[in-house]
């Protein structure tokens, strides 16, 4: 079969794959014999699926432009018109979503994962990204004003994921 | 503001995203004054966003490996074990999404999509690329006894989806 190219071939140090919704919802912890499963959800904001590879960690600077560029990048509908604003201005909420999945290459009919990063590596960056953005919706004056929230999900877990969208305008990002 | 990259320089003609799941609901009409909106649906597959840019009606196979890459690549947890198997030998249905934000460019804080195909030239191969989907679930034995659907978005529309997860396992691809 075809195989299909994977993105470019300098390794960058991490992918980012936004899908704008109007609401979602993950599992962040699984059912168990004694207890429910536990979700967070959002209401209208962005879904970001976040991706680190080998290399991650020796660019102190690849977690902030991530986090930076996601949440100011203009890709969100105003409410009062089609105007395109930033999550932060919208002002809407942030699901983080690990996505371990976002480093495969295809190899014949078989995805491989040999260029992610080592997961307690990965852990940490993530945890990184997760509060970068939650002190920056914290300290922006729109999105604390409207109570905008940052959710995320666990790092290593199956991601149970529903996502109800006006248009998911996906967009795939390297850095 | 930190630029994110976007993918490999030398301009790939298609792209392709991929999310497992075990539900999906397209719109395909917005509703109007007269009538209610329309919408397709499917059950455990898999939701292809696909982009098409241009040259990539210079290459006659292009349609030909993503449909074959999407279809045969074992992305999809089978029913009985955790084997990784096709959407054929799953069996599952396709939602094909219409996505042209997939090939965005930031430039500072907008996304720019001058590397798109003309609407009409994108259109065609679009509709190329779900014909070919669904006489692959049509002549395979598996997907065609268990009747999985192809469901599929209207180009150019605005695509509001909706989407259940069992993990999306989100896989970007280039062609």
């Amino acid at each position: 079969m075809a195989d299909g190219k994977q993105s470019s071939g300098n390794n960058p140090p991490a992918k980012l794959v936004i899908q704008q919704c109007l609401s979602a919802r993950l599992q962040v912890q699984p059912p168990s014999d004694d207890v429910e499963a536990e979700y967070v959800e959002i209401e209208r904001g962005v879904v970001l699926y976040v991706c680190f590879l080998k290399g991650a960690d020796q660019d102190i600077h690849v977690v902030e432009k991530m986090a930076k560029f996601a949440l100011n990048i203009r890709l969100s509908e105003a409410l009062t018109d089609s105007k395109l604003v930033s999550i932060l201005d919208l002002p809407g909420d942030v699901l983080i979503v690990p996505q371990a999945t976002l480093g495969g290459k295809a190899k014949g009919k078989m995805m491989q994962y040999h260029a992610n990063i080592p997961k307690d590596t990965g852990r940490e960056l993530y945890q990184k990204f997760v509060e970068l953005c939650r002190d920056t919706l914290a300290s922006n004056a729109r999105t604390s004003e409207a109570n905008c929230k940052v959710r995320s999900g666990t790092y290593g877990n199956r991601q149970v994921l529903s996502l109800v969208t006006n248009g998911p305008f996906t967009h795939t990002m390297e850095f």
